[in-house]
C-alpha cells in the first residue's frame, strides 16, 4: 500500500456505485485511494460505462489524484488490489423479480435474503464468489474482501466454510439505520447512541441501548411500542409492533424481523404490492433506469439526490467507515458479518454472526456477548441452520439439500410447497445454475 | 420400600389408568406393588370411582394383593410413596377443545402440546405441578415424579426450572412408537431395533437406526419417503412426506414434526375436522365416554380392547418399563424427558430434553450425542426457546410473556394474531389461570 | 460374523495373553471365538511361541474348537477380523526402564501413562498404532480396535484424530479396580456398587457411588480418608491421602492420581526403589521371566495363579466385558476411552476421554456427565493438553513440540530440565523414532 | 457527575497513590476530578498524613481544583462516589513476607498471586472486599470498582461470584509491560504495536502480535527466544526461556509464567534470595521506608523518581486510562480483568478472565478470542480451578476446601506438605482470618 490504496469493485456498474464513490471522496484525506477498479460482466458493459463515467467526472471535480479505471477483465482488476468490494447481482434485478414473485404465487413472501428469494440470490451468488475467492487468493492474497452483495450473512458463511479467505467481512445498512432510528426516536443525536447489535445478518437485534453510557432499553422498547414512531426502513415494510410484544421481547429487533413476527401482514402486502406497483424489484428496476438517465448527464458530477430513493441510506457510509477503519486501524466498533469465534454462546464458532466489532487493521474483532436472550436464540438458530443448509446446497447442486433448505426456512409453511416453488424456481433461474445442471465432478 | 412399592397417580380417574393398572399386573413377579393411589378432584369423583372399581376387579382377577385406594385428598395419598405419576387434565378435555377450537378460528393450528394449545395447558398445568412438587418435597422427598401430563416437555422444564425437585423424569409415547413404526417398515421384530433418539418432547428425531446393531438409517429414510409406507399414530395424520425433503433431512421425524414441516396440510386437516367430526378433543370424549360406559360393567375385569382407539398405545408400556428400570436397576436404554447435561450440545445443561438415557436406580442417565444436525437445530431450539418462555409466563402470570411465547411459536404467523389469540384464550380458561387475572404477590 | 468370532491380538507374546485366553473360555458360551490370532514382531518370536503353545493348551484343555494361530504377519491375520486388540510396547521392557530411570536421574518421576515416560511411550507406540489403523482400514474395516497399549488415552486421541478409524476403543483396568476397592471399603459384593466415571485415562475420578441406586460418595470419601482402608492397586503405591483433602475434593480419586496430588512422596518411592528393587519396568521384567519359565512347562494349561502378581487385574474382564457386550448388544455400562461427543463439557467433542458408556454393538455410546467439578478441570484439562500436544509430536516428529509436551505435564517442574530429559530420551530410544530423526516427506 | 467526578481510593495511604495522583494531574484536562478521597485504616494512619500531604502537594503546585480529602471513614468517603479504586492490603507487607517465607520452608514458591501466598492474600481480602461491595451498594450504586489489589483474578472472581456489583474491573500492569517489552524487543514505537492478551490474571498470554497491523508473533517468539533480549519486569526474575519451548508453545508468555513453566529455577532464586538480600516484600518493606522519608519532604511536590523502583511500571497509566476510556466513552482496547461472557471459550461465562475489552461508558467489553491454544489450556483452567475454589474457602471459611486450592496449586507438590503450609499460614495470619475461627452463621 505503498503508493496509496488500490480498490476493486466488483459490480462496479452498479447504481450504488456514485454512493461508493462519493464516500471515498469525503475520506480522502484519511484513506487516500490510488486506484479505483470498476469491474464488470459483458451484459453489464453499458451501465458500467456510465457509471464510471460519472465516479470519473466526481474525482475530478474533487479535484483528486484517483485513477478510475473500467474493465470486464476481473484478474487483471484483482492484481495487488488492497481492498476487493462485491455489489455484484447475478442474473440483475430481473432474476430478483423472479425471487420475489414465484413465491408469491403459492403464497409465500419471496424475501430476497432469508426466505425463498434469499435461498435463490445465494445458489446464484455463492459459485460466483467462491470464484473470486480463488481469485484473490492468487492475485492478492493481502486484501480485505468486503461483501455486500445479499445474502451478506449466507455469503459470508459459504466463504468461511468454503474457500480459504479469511480476510472477509460481509456489510450491511440495517445496524446503522436502526442505530439512526433510535436516535431519531429518542430525539437525540446518533452520535450520543450506542447499541449492543448481535445475531445475524438481517436478523440482528439490539441487545441494549445506552444514551451517553446509560441503557436506556426500557425506553427505546416503549418509543418502538408507540405506533407512531416505528423506525422503518425504506425498503421494507413500516407496519407496526404489537406493543406488549415487544415489551415481552425486550430486545430491539430489526425492521426484517417483520417477516417473522408479522408473516400474515407482510404477505399481504407484497400480495398487494405485486399486483399494483410490483415487486421491490421491480420498483427498484423503474429506480434503476431513472437514475441512470440521470448519471448520463455529462454536467452531472456529484452523486444525485434521487439514489436516496434506491434505499442504501447509510450504506456509503458502512462501506467506507469500514475500509477506512481497517485502513487506519481506527478500532472503533462497528456491526459487521464475520467469523463468531465465541461472541455468540449458541452459534458455533467457525459460523458468521453479525455482532459488533472492533475494526483494527488486523480485521473485525467481535465483542463477547454471552449468550442471546433465550426468546430470541430459536428463530436465529432457524436461519443459521437455513443459511448453512443453502450455502452446502448452493457449493455441492444437492437437490435434496436445496429443498430442505427450503423447507425449513421459517416462511415456508410446508414440504410440498417448498419443493413446488422449488421446482418453479430452479428451472427459472436455471442459466445461472450449473451445479444443479450439470454432473459435478468427483 | 421394604414392603413393597407404593405408587401414586394423580388424575387416577383418567381413561387411561386400566392401561397403567394391567402393566403393573403384568409386571408384578418383578414390580411388587403394595399400594396403588389413584387421586382426583372432586370434579373427577364419578370418573374415579368407575375407574377405582375397574381397577380393583382386574387386581382381584389376577389375584395380586395390591391395594387400590380412592381419593380426592392428594396429600394424605402422596405420605411416603415411591412413585407419583400425574396424568391428569386441568379443565379435562372440555379445556382442550378450547386449546384446538380457538386458535382454529383465526386460522392458526392448536395443537395441545408445541402450538397454541399447548401453551394453554401448559400454562393451566405448571401451577398445579409446581404444587404437587411442593408436597412431594414435603411428603415424599424420595419419590420420583413420572409426568405423563402434557406438554410433557414444557412441565419437566418447569420442574427442573421452578421446583426443587430433581427426581423427575417426563414421559412419552412417541418414540416407542416411532420404533414400531420403523420394526414394522423394515418388517422385522422390534427388538432386533435400535433408535438413536434425540430432541424434545414431540420434537424428537431419530439420528441414526440400527438393525442388530448395524445402521440402517438410509434404507429406514427411503421407507419413510414411501408414501405407502408412513409410519403414522392414532393421533396424527398420515399424510405423506416429501421423499426428497426426508432425503436431504437424512434422520427420522418423529409424527409431530408434521405440524412445523407440514403447517399448511395439517391446518387444512384440523379445518376440515373441525367441521365435521370434531377436533381430536371432541372425538376423544365421544371415544372416553364409551369407554366409562365399558368400565362400568362390573364384569369386566380386563383392560378393554376398545382401549386402543384412544391413542394411548404403548403407553402403558413406557411407563411400566419406566419405573420397572428405577426400581430394578436395568439400567437399559429408555428415549425419556430429562435433564439435559450436555447430553445434546446446543441446548442449556439445565434445560430439559428428550434423550435416550440409561435407567438406573439413580435415575436417567443422557448418553450424549454431541450435536444435533445442523439443519434441525433452529427448529428445536425454537420450540426450546417457546417452552422456556411459556414456562417463565406460567410462572409469573406475567402477559407480555405469554404474548411473547405465542408469538415465538412456529405455528403462529404474527404477533397481532397471536394477540387476538391469546387475549380470547386468557378469557375462555379464566377460571383455571388466577396467576393472569389475581394479583401475584412480591 | 456368520461362523463365529474371529479375533486379532497385536502384541500377542504378551504375558498377558493367558488371561486374555482365559477370559475367552470362560465365555465361550455367549462369545463363540473361531480363530484367535497372535501376532508379534521377529524380536519376539520366542515369547510368541512359548504364550501361543500355552494358549493351545488352554483351548484344547477346555474342549473349545477355537483355532489358535501364531504369525508374525500381522497384515495375513488381520484380514477379515472381527476385533483387533493391541497389547504391544515398542521396545520390550528395556525401552520401559528407560522411560522410568532416565527422568529420575533429573529428579523427575518417569511416569509410563501421562508422564515423561508416557510421552515417549507416545512416541513410540502412535506411529505403530497408525500403520495398524491404516491396515485395519484396508483389511478388516468393520473390526473393532480395543486398544490396551499404554499411554491408552494418548492413544486412543492420536487414532481419533490421525486415522480414519473410528470403532476404536480404549481400554484400562484402573476403574474397575476403583469400583472392586470401593466394594471391599463398604464391605459389600461389587455387584450392589455403581461408580459414575469420569475423566481421562489414568486420570479418572469416581464423581458419584452408589450402592444399591442410592448415593454412598460421603460415606465413600470418609473410607478412603482412613488410611488403614486405602483402596489401591498393585502397580502404584498404597501411600494415603490427607483425610481433608479428600473431603475438600468431594470426589474419589484413581490411584495415579498420587502422581499428582502426591508428587514428592511418589518421587521419593520411586527413587528409593530405583536404588533398590528397581523400577516397575525392571520388577516386571524378573516377574515375567519367571512366568515365561512356567508358561513353558508343557503341563500347565491354565493361566497360572502367579500371573496375578504382574498387575494386571480385573484385565481380561475388562478386556472380555467390553468385547462380549459390543457382540451380544448387551448394552451394560463400562467405562471406556472413546471420542467424548459432549459427555464432559469443558473437553472438546472430538477427545478422548474414560467415561461411562453404554456398550451396544454400535460400539460405546458415553453418559453426559455436565462438567467435573471446578477442583478436578484444571488438572483434567493439563493432561488433556499434553496429550494433545504429545500425540501431535508422535505424528510429526516436531522437536519443538516434543520439548512443549515435555514442559506442559505436571511433572516436569522447568523447561531447562524438560529439554534435557527429552534430549537424552531421545537419544536412549533413537531407533524406534524415526520420525525424529529422519527427514518427514513434505 | 454533573460537577466533576469523585474518587475514591481504599488503602490511600499506599506507596503507589503518588503514582496515581500524578496520573490524574496529566490527565486533568479530559478528566476533571473533583474530590479526590484517601481513604486507609488506623493502622495506615501516619502513612496516609504523608502521603495525603504529598498528594495536596502536588494538586496544588499543578494549579487544579481537585479536593484531596484523607480519612478513616470508609463509608462517608463513598457516598455518592464515581470511582472506587482499592489498592490495600490487608496485614501490611508483614503479611506478605509470611506469604513468600512459609511456603518457601517447606521448599515451595509463596507466589503472592497465584501461589500459596496468592490463596493467603486471597483469604485476608476477599471478605474486606466484599464488605466495601456491600457499602458501594448502598452508598454509590452507579459507580465502578477499579480493583488493584492481588490476586487481582481472584479477587475479581469473587466479586463477580459473591456480590451484587457488577461494574467491578480488575487492573494490572503486566499486560502493558509485556507490550511495552516487546516493542523494545522489536525496536519500535509502542504505538505500533497491538497484542491479543487472554488467559487470567498474571496468567496472561499474548496470543497474537501485530507491527502496524501485520502479525510479527514469529519475530517476537525469536526475539524472546533470544536469551539476551528476554523481556521482563522489575519484580520478576528475568531468567530465560529455553527457546524451542517457546517456539513449540508459539504465543507469548508472561513474566508470572516463569513460575510454572520455571519452577525449580525460581524456587533457587527465591530460596537464594530469602537468604542474602531477603524475601521481595522485605525488599520492599526497605524501599518503602524510603520512599516514605522522601514523601515526608514538604518541598517535594511530585512523584519521586525514586518511586519507580518499587516495581508499579505503568500503573499509573493503566488506571488512569481505564478510568478515563470509561469516563469518556473512549473505546479503545485495554487488556482488563472482567466477565468472560464467552470471550475464551473453556472458561465459564460468568467467570473472571484477563482479556483484551473495548472499554466504554458501559464498562469493558470483551473480545471474543475463540479457545486458547491447546497447550496452555490446561495451565490456565488449573489456575481457575484455584481462584475459584480459593474464592470459595475464603467466603465459607471451610477449612477442607482451603486445603483443596492448597493442593491443587501447581506450585504445590503434595496434599501433605499442602496441609503443613496451610496450617502454618492460618496461625501465621489468624488475625486477618476470622470466618476460619469463628462459627460462621448459618
Ligand atoms: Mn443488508
Ligand atoms: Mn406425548
Ligand atoms: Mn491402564
Ligand atoms: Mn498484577
Amino acid at each position: 500500500m505503498t503508493k496509496g490504496i488500490k480498490i476493486v469493485t466488483i459490480g462496479g456498474g452498479s447504481s450504488y456505485t456514485p454512493e461508493l464513490v462519493e464516500g471515498f471522496i469525503k475520506r480522502y484525506d484519511e484513506l487516500p485511494i490510488r486506484e479505483l477498479w470498476l469491474v464488470d460482466i459483458p451484459e453489464g458493459q453499458e451501465k458500467l460505462n456510465i457509471v464510471g463515467a460519472l465516479a470519473k467526472r466526481m474525482v475530478e471535480k474533487a479535484g483528486l489524484p484517483i485513477e478510475v479505471h473500467l474493465t470486464l477483465d476481473r484478474r487483471a482488476a484483482l492484481k495487488d488490489a488492497d481492498f476487493v468490494t462485491t455489489q455484484f447481482r447475478v442474473g440483475l434485478l430481473d432474476a430478483r423479480a423472479k425471487d420475489e414473485r414465484i413465491p408469491l404465487k403459492y403464497g409465500v413472501i419471496g424475501q430476497e435474503t432469508n426466505g425463498p428469494g434469499g435461498l435463490f440470490k445465494g445458489l446464484r451468488t455463492i459459485p460466483v464468489i467462491l470464484e473470486i475467492c480463488k481469485d484473490i487468493e492468487e492475485l492478492c492474497p493481502d486484501a480485505w474482501l468486503i461483501n455486500f452483495t445479499n445474502p451478506a450473512g449466507m455469503v459470508t458463511e459459504a466463504v468461511l466454510r468454503y474457500s480459504n479467505i479469511r480476510k472477509v467481512v460481509g456489510l450491511c445498512n440495517v445496524p446503522i439505520g436502526m442505530r439512526m432510528g433510535i436516535a431519531k426516536a429518542l430525539d437525540v443525536d446518533a452520535s450520543r447512541v450506542q447499541v449492543d447489535f448481535a445475531g445475524l445478518n438481517h436478523m440482528v437485534y439490539g441487545l441494549n441501548v445506552y444514551l451517553d453510557g446509560v441503557s436506556v432499553l426500557p425506553q427505546v422498547v416503549e418509543a418502538m411500542a408507540d405506533p407512531s414512531n416505528a423506525m422503518t426502513m425504506k425498503n421494507i415494510s413500516g407496519l407496526s409492533w404489537e406493543p406488549d410484544f415487544l415489551r415481552g421481547l425486550g430486545v430491539i429487533p430489526c425492521g426484517y424481523h417483520r417477516y417473522y413476527y408479522k408473516t400474515s401482514e407482510m404477505l399481504a402486502e407484497e400480495l398487494e404490492a405485486a399486483e399494483t406497483k410490483g415487486t421491490r424489484a421491480e420498483v427498484v428496476k423503474q429506480v434503476e433506469k431513472e437514475l441512470f438517465e440521470l448519471y448520463k448527464d455529462p454536467n452531472l458530477a456529484i452523486k444525485p439526490p434521487q439514489l436516496e430513493k434506491r434505499g442504501g441510506a447509510y450504506y456509503s457510509d458502512a462501506a467506507c467507515n469500514l475500509i477506512n477503519s481497517i485502513y487506519n486501524d481506527k478500532r472503533d466498533i462497528q456491526p459487521v458479518n464475520t467469523r463468531n469465534n465465541g461472541a455468540i454462546a449458541s452459534i458455533e464458532d467457525d459460523s458468521a454472526v453479525e455482532v459488533n466489532c472492533v475494526i483494527t487493521k488486523e480485521g473485525p474483532k467481535p465483542i463477547a456477548v454471552g449468550d442471546l436472550p433465550v426468546a430470541v436464540r430459536g428463530l436465529v438458530q432457524q436461519i443459521k441452520s437455513f443459511e448453512r443448509v443453502a450455502a452446502e446446497a448452493a457449493v455441492t447442486g444437492d437437490y435434496n439439500k436445496a429443498l430442505l433448505a427450503m423447507t425449513i426456512n421459517p416462511l415456508v409453511p410446508t414440504d410440498k410447497i417448498a419443493k413446488e416453488i422449488l421446482d418453479e424456481m430452479l428451472e427459472a433461474h436455471k442459466e445461472y445454475l450449473p451445479q444443479f445442471f450439470q454432473p459435478v465432478e468427483a
